[in-house]
């Protein structure tokens, strides 16, 4: 793990740094805030959605003030492998960018797009050898971030005490986001799709349960009605007894201007359940 | 006074609007802020340092939620006339993103660079035509922008309540970036230079007094020793019996992580004086 670079805020310190993932086969970047004092504290994981990097929700989100605040850390991974050897696409929803946080098995994208075990693996490890971090994570996410925050919590409870997201990705096998992201790095078989859905592992029994879920959707967010569909999971969450607390926010769009104003929220939500 | 786009932020709205300047003789791009409720609301005016737009403070300083916590207004303008009839200079310190907040008085500036009377008179007109703005302002900045802000205000002191400012560049015709800029507009004669610095202005007793001035200045800023010198305005200030707060932030460098750790600090400063 090197660090390229630091920067005092909110009374700790920001790295952005690099690591070689197995799981990729390239170099990963990512983010790592850490609050003032000594540590270990535990931390949340960021995925953030399509199109981003590791640095968005570094400078966007304004989240450090409520993480030092209650005394956690945040890492923010990039979106996907990236270079020159990676395969990519012209679409801003596919390739680079754009991995919707699945270990693809189809060519030309199974050699590097392995970001569940990136993440759930190969990123845990790295920042908790490197970094003052406590084995105590939570993870939460925006758009195609907050699907991969939604299905990893679900998938892998053992890692991850709590999960929220901020316009979520609800059910990528019933969008037209997932099924073209899905169609390409899994294949056209759609039994394989049904382990990387939210409302669908909730709908199955698969999902992990969780003493509540934080979803923040903004009412002016144009991708709601055809991507995103918080019904859907919110359908699900209540025949299964699942706990979700699906705040439905008027006026807010789909940018880190929606975030900003209710991250705090999302931070004290998942301090208390790392305390 | 055009609105281009509107996101809801912090329970207020930011919005992305244009007009036509008569000082500058350009289309002029600035955003602004209003906090929930109707308003009328007092405001201040972020001036932003080189090579920003109307856009840097809007997304990564996270000052909305404290502006709507006091109800004040930020109005955010471009640092510069922009377009393809305005002159540029390759240099980032020079040309468009680098007006210095002067009105230049040299080809091939002199045309369309004249941002003071731009701030001081067609912003804030078209500003509170526009929006729910009460002509109650207080101004702030960062680096060139924190020049800016100081210099303003003590020219026209009654147009703001109050000034604060993080990383001013504190007498620019001490430095690098302010020699080179003002030799462009206003000329070789430094006579001409002196109404345009800040602790010049304090030293020659022409500046119009506060009842006190806040300046956040980063100790790891690698701007601070040649450009910024705070020590300077701070030395002025004191011998001439203006109160003047500057608070050396140790770690904190010259990014917007150093505005976004103190900037609800800055808004509350201000909000005090404009109740």
């Amino acid at each position: 793990m090197q660090v390229a670079k630091t920067h005092r805020v909110a009374g700790g310190e920001l790295s952005y740094a690099a690591h070689e993932s197995a799981a990729t086969g390239t170099q990963m970047r990512l983010s790592v805030f850490t609050p003032g004092g000594n540590g270990p504290f535990p931390y949340l994981i960021w995925l953030s959605g399509l199109t981003c990097t590791e640095d968005n929700f570094t400078t966007k989100a304004g989240a450090y003030a409520a993480a030092a605040k209650h005394g956690v850390a945040i890492v923010a991974p990039d979106t996907s492998p990236r270079g020159e050897s990676v395969a990519d696409d012209v679409a801003y929803d596919l390739g680079q960018g754009a991995s919707f946080y699945i270990d693809a098995t189809q060519p030309p994208w199974a050699p590097h797009f392995k970001m569940e075990t990136y993440v759930v693996r190969d990123l845990i490890e790295a920042v908790e050898a490197r970094f003052p971090l406590a084995p105590r994570r939570s993870i939460f996410g925006h758009s195609m971030g907050g699907h991969g925050a939604l299905t990893l919590a679900m998938k892998h409870p053992r890692l991850f005490r709590s999960v929220s997201a901020f316009s979520p990705i609800s059910s990528p096998t019933r969008c037209p986001w997932g099924e073209k992201a899905f169609s390409a790095y899994l294949g056209a078989d759609r039994d394989a799709w049904r382990a990387h859905d939210a409302a669908l592992l909730i709908e199955a029994g698969k999902a992990a349960p969780f003493d509540d879920i934080l979803i923040d959707q903004g009412l002016a967010d144009s991708f709601l009605v055809n991507e995103l569909k918080p019904e859907v999971l919110e359908a699900a969450a209540l025949a299964a007894g699942q706990k979700l607390t699906l705040r439905r926010q008027e006026g807010y769009d789909h940018s880190y201007f929606f975030i900003a104003t209710f991250v705090s929220e999302h931070v004290a939500f998942h301090a208390a359940r790392l305390a």
